[in-house]
């Protein structure tokens, strides 16, 4: 009988957030009432709408389809001109980084890319994680057998964590022992924080000594709002030598049920092969996605282009403006209260420590059946992330203001 | 230094569509004249705009998305319920097959949703493939490293081939050695040829005796004319329990260049786990999905369902007969001027030998020279596919018109 890949049988019953449906619907089914008040800081989930250059770009792409002269049908594997082209613009060359054409690769979605990007290393690969983590990069690698075996803590004998908290101010230390691969997300998810232009450089140094790759994620980067907090790794002289970023358009532009991201592999990122030669990561993830991927769908890659117009980037600031207003309004609002609060500056993230030293899914039941508010246990995030809990800023200003409220319904 | 994954470099330098552009190309920019008179019959694209019915439901989907109280954010891992059970209920029901909401999985491709299958088997899984085939199995499973190494004629040595041609009607002959993995691809690409319901219930059987998996590409399914050829494999009895099907809207609907798709998995299909255990590909193939990915977008899913409309269907009915009218004039023009061809009655594609045994890949250059199509060189398949070459119903009335008057300049 055809065998399954033995690693599945390794990895947790669920994912996180499939995890906190299944509370929620449980929930909801029990109390009807009190689940048309529940307010959800949950899932990183979008709520303005599109932008109105979107979704005017999105139309026009709409009717092109419905006409023979104009219709679309396979575009090119990595991405249209008119928006591969729009990203060096304006996410890099006017940052001072020069991208090549064919170093950005238009996607479906960034968790995609991130989960899909390991596919390109061997599988004893050491990989690094920071600890509280975004679990696709640690479940991925679990599902490839490159995470070993699941022991205490649910934490996998073969990733190295890199613990982060309140005591190094949620900066994550060099690894102590040699790694290959290093995850690195920021602005963070799930802290909100994130690293200095300084601090990054740590690591980008770290990696060029070593030949580790960093397969850095900055689905967050738009919320940046400080000076001297890098929107781009490629902003730390080096990185293009040992560094992937992935962004997206999800938290960018409210893209989280558009679906449009891309990954920038530069040329000069390189692993070593078989016979010790050095091979190309653009070259080999270009082999990956023709071969498994089909590109991303016209309208949509029309209504991404469009977030690079000026009316696109004057909308979608505006939102990005309108979320950020409700990370203040969480961190002010629960410091007020008490409570201790990170992040939420430089991202729509906050990381708040649990009162009376609660347990992560402990304090989201009694946050879901008494404020009827759903968040994200820490721990769901790694054991670092044990007595932590993750709000988001994506909800509206009405119910934000309420949710903060109710948390006074715990103390 | 970070390690690559070992199985690349093992890989053909292009893929098969890569390679072709690549040599069209070169073509086009030495002889712009002749470029201007290209007809693609090549890659495997459509060319008829997209239905009213989707084009208009598109459009209403987009301006939901433009207003905070209509707008959607992530979506139901596995597709809208909208969408699931149109496919439920006009692809199954209609034919007798029922399927739970929870065995349908929405994705934005089939070539993605039959490349990433392979990932839920264990590494040392016995695949078989025909020959010649899509090139995608084969990758795949060779990235993955199931395919052992490459050896004489592109064949890999742990691949089993079951040879398709004109010696055996293009029906491959149940394999000699076990396997545990098999890949079907009916109506065929590339060869354009069906099996019986007769022909599949022989490797249902078979897989049903010896715990094979069957992964049944039925991205075709629409172009099927003629009694007695089915179209899924759900029509034979007990496939539930040894089959997955890919369905896709690209052929079926001109999503080419809108992305959308659905893999089925029925509870009843397993494999076996490390510890002799059980395992239902849905439960595995869930987890995969939502580890993986983040959906399809909402607008291109409103337009998938809307195929299902009476408008949909009748409007979509009437874009398959116009590929297939062009099928029938390749078909018989062809043949008209002494040309072996096969297949092309229940799919949009032609299979023809070359003349005089010429070899695919020189009978590609004497077209796109001599004749100006762009055609697939059926070695581009696998070595049973040497000699043959794939022509494909998807250009226009007029091209293909054109296109089969002017295959007389090779003779």
């Amino acid at each position: 009988m055809a065998k399954a890949n033995p690693n599945y049988s390794l990895l947790q019953g669920n994912y996180l957030f499939a995890e906190i449906a299944r509370r929620v619907k449980e929930f909801s089914e029990a109390d009807a009432g009190a689940a048309a008040e529940l307010i959800r800081l949950g899932i990183g989930d979008v709520t303005r709408p599109l932008a109105p250059a979107v979704i005017k770009a999105m139309h026009a792409a709409v009717d092109e389809m419905g006409q023979t002269a104009s219709f679309h049908g396979y575009g090119p594997d990595y991405g249209y001109d008119f928006l591969v082209n729009a990203i060096r613009e304006h996410d890099y060359a006017a940052r001072g980084v020069d991208l090549a054409y064919d170093e950005v690769f238009v996607s479906d979605g960034s968790k995609c890319d991130v989960a899909n990007f390991q596919e390109l290393f061997s599988d004893d690969c050491v990989v690094a994680v920071t600890d509280p983590v975004y679990p696709v990069y640690v479940d991925t690698n679990a599902m490839a057998g490159r995470a070993g075996r699941p022991g205490e803590a649910g934490m996998w004998d073969r990733l190295v964590y890199l613990p982060c908290h309140e005591g190094n101010g949620f900066a994550p230390s060099l690894p102590a022992v040699p790694v290959d691969i290093i995850y690195l997300c920021y602005p963070n998810n799930p802290t909100g924080t994130t690293l200095t232009r300084e601090q990054l450089k740590v690591w980008v140094d770290y990696a060029r000594d070593c030949g580790a790759v960093i397969l850095y994620d900055a689905a967050y980067r738009a919320y940046v709002t400080r000076e001297g907090i890098p929107r781009s790794i490629y902003e730390v002289e080096g990185a293009d030598e040992v560094a992937v970023e992935f962004c997206s358009f999800s938290k960018t532009a409210g893209f989280t049920g558009t679906r449009c991201a891309y990954a920038v592999v530069p040329h000069k990122a390189a692993v070593t092969g078989a016979q010790g030669e050095r091979l190309a990561l653009n070259a080999l993830w270009k082999r990956r996605q023709s071969t498994k991927f089909n590109g991303v769908g016209y309208p949509v890659q029309r209504g991404a282009a469009a977030v690079y117009t000026p009316e696109g980037r004057a909308q979608t600031a505006q939102t990005v403006a309108y979320y950020m207003e409700n990370a203040r309004i969480i961190r002010e609002g629960l410091r007020a209260q008490g409570l201790a609060v990170f992040g939420g500056v430089d991202a729509p993230y906050i990381w708040l420590k649990t009162p009376q030293g609660m347990d992560s899914w402990a304090f989201f039941d009694l946050l879901l059946r008494e404020a009827r508010i759903v968040g994200t246990p820490g721990v769901g995030f790694g054991p670092s992330g044990e007595g932590y809990f993750r709000l988001t800023a994506f909800n509206t200003r009405e119910n934000t203001l309420k949710a903060t409220e109710r948390f006074a319904r715990i103390r």
